[in-house]
């Protein structure tokens, strides 16, 4: 056995969503997106070269996986062994502190803890900027998993490179993600297949067109900590995102019943003056932001719902890291 | 008291919908729309010229109306007038056999039936599409109920004339239309003040644009009793068109969480082979189009959810008409 790596990731959270490619070959999206490291939740992964192994292994929080998630884990392998002298397969094993698949981004960190201790593992020395290029690979979101704290994911406009990069530390602003959780299921459909249909909606383009307008005004309200115009900005794009899911061919509903209850709810507290949006992934569960101020009042309400199982709490955390250097 | 005249008009269930006007002086739709009238249910209305009146009196279910819904019916009896001999102001009784304001459109057969009682009580003679063109003016889904059936309003490309017209007759497909009560409240926005918001959705323009492709599938699968064609187009739209309302500013969600429940349970039932489609007006009522093999199962299906207030049983039905004439 090899000396092994371990790198530490969080999932991220998008004001404004990433929902389709526009070059499913060079994974170049359709639009850029905007999000927030979300800490106390994170993915550690560690991944071992082994000379003997003849395929990469993983397991997922203990359990040994197999089937597409391993294929899909395999090629992005593949990927890092074309950019590195070390050849050798490798055993991963990767640990969530959080539900996965449900509207928590675990491809998300996964892939960027992946990305970062399967680089540093093959001997790899990637920027920030290559490396979250290249965590894209493995799951669109997971670039921005990579920068620390307020992330944008950019498309350079005559070179086509793509990456995200930080706006603003996590200390920039002392926001609240507080997560409903209202299923530990599995969703039915997951991100990467759901948003091949996203050019099916008729809304899709007029959603990418609109793209540049909401990324200024999300850009602009976290710079300025106005949490009224993120809020504005953050429902609206989560609203379109999930417009374009439920008019593409076959229709997604990734909302739940109960998801519409606590969207609603947040309307009405926020009538009531209270600071906090909603905005939901690919998934049932709703990240409600909060300010600190509003944080009590919230936790609290959400709390209430007899169908909310449990709420995670997530403050703007930084960058993927190295744990465990080689030893 | 002069001689009175009653009409009878049917509310419409849009399966292609119409949401915002491109022309708001002159009422023209940004969209053609294609529906259904609903029979079983129905609006009766009643107008008496009476000399001596001042102003026009209205009662809606036997409760004397002021305020802004007596101001909209007076302005549109002032353009009959403006059109009629008679210039007499008029009692005007109203009643419907459903609940009002809660996504049954009842401005729709209400505008209808007055159109036709107010300008027969003036002494007007019009032709099905003059009076279909008149009712738009009172509410614009209104024109959607003078005549019979199956239902497309369009806009004549040169003329600019607007008016609805049967595409199909009432006997030439026994659809049914099952109405998932789930609130007599009144909702907090109504549909014109909702849809002059309509232009500020960012996904507004893309859905107009995309409207000639579902009307000419809508028709068709109507034309062809194509039950599952006109499942995929009316879903989509109705989809669409509350993805416009979501993202409108201020966003509008008629949607209730027990709107969407039953919309994911009819699609189950679509997999199991039931031939059941969803549609859903500006409002948390859900209409649950069925074909009679299948109206036995949704219906008990339907009643078995616990929020559900009621189910209206709703079958094509034929135009407005005098049922009283002048006597």
């Amino acid at each position: 056995m090899e000396k092994s790596t371990t790198a530490l990731a969080h999932p991220n959270i998008a004001f404004i969503k990433f929902w389709g490619l526009k070059d499913e070959t060079n994974r170049i999206p359709s639009n850029g997106s905007i999000s927030m490291n979300i800490g106390c939740l994170s993915t550690k992964t560690t991944v071992t070269p082994d000379p003997n192994l003849e395929k990469d292994t993983l397991t997922l929080n203990g359990v040994s996986v197999r089937g597409a998630g391993l294929t899909r884990v395999r090629q992005f392998m593949d990927r890092l062994r074309q950019m590195a002298e070390g050849q050798s397969f490798v055993h991963i094993e990767s640990e969530n502190n959080f539900p996965i698949g449900a509207g928590v981004a675990s491809s998300a960190s996964g892939f960027a803890a992946l990305a970062l201790a399967g680089t540093s593992a093959l001997g790899l020395e990637l920027s920030e900027r290559e490396l979250s290029g290249l965590a894209r690979f493995g799951s669109g979101s997971a670039c921005r998993s990579i920068p620390g704290g307020f992330v944008e994911w950019v498309t350079e406009p005559h070179s086509g490179n793509t990456y995200a990069k930080s706006i603003a530390a996590a200390d920039h602003w002392n926001l609240v993600d507080l997560i409903a959780i209202l299923s530990e299921q599995h969703k039915p459909v997951g991100s990467e297949a759901g948003m091949r249909e996203a050019a099916s909606s008729p809304l899709q383009e007029a959603r990418t067109r609109d793209a540049k307008r909401r990324l200024d005004l999300c850009r602009q309200a976290i710079l300025n900590r106005d949490f009224e115009a993120l809020a504005a900005v953050t429902e609206l794009d989560s609203n379109m995102m999930h417009a374009v899911m439920m008019t593409s061919e076959p229709p997604l509903f990734y909302w739940h019943p109960h998801s519409l209850a606590i969207m609603k709810a947040v309307k009405e507290w926020q009538q009531e003056g209270l600071a906090v949006t909603y905005t939901l992934d690919a998934g049932p569960n709703v990240h409600v932001i909060a300010t600190q101020a509003a944080m009590g009042q919230a936790l609290s309400r959400l709390r209430q719902f007899p169908f909310v199982m449990d709420v995670l709490k997530g403050i703007p955390a930084g960058p993927a890291r190295l744990i465990k250097g080689q030893s």
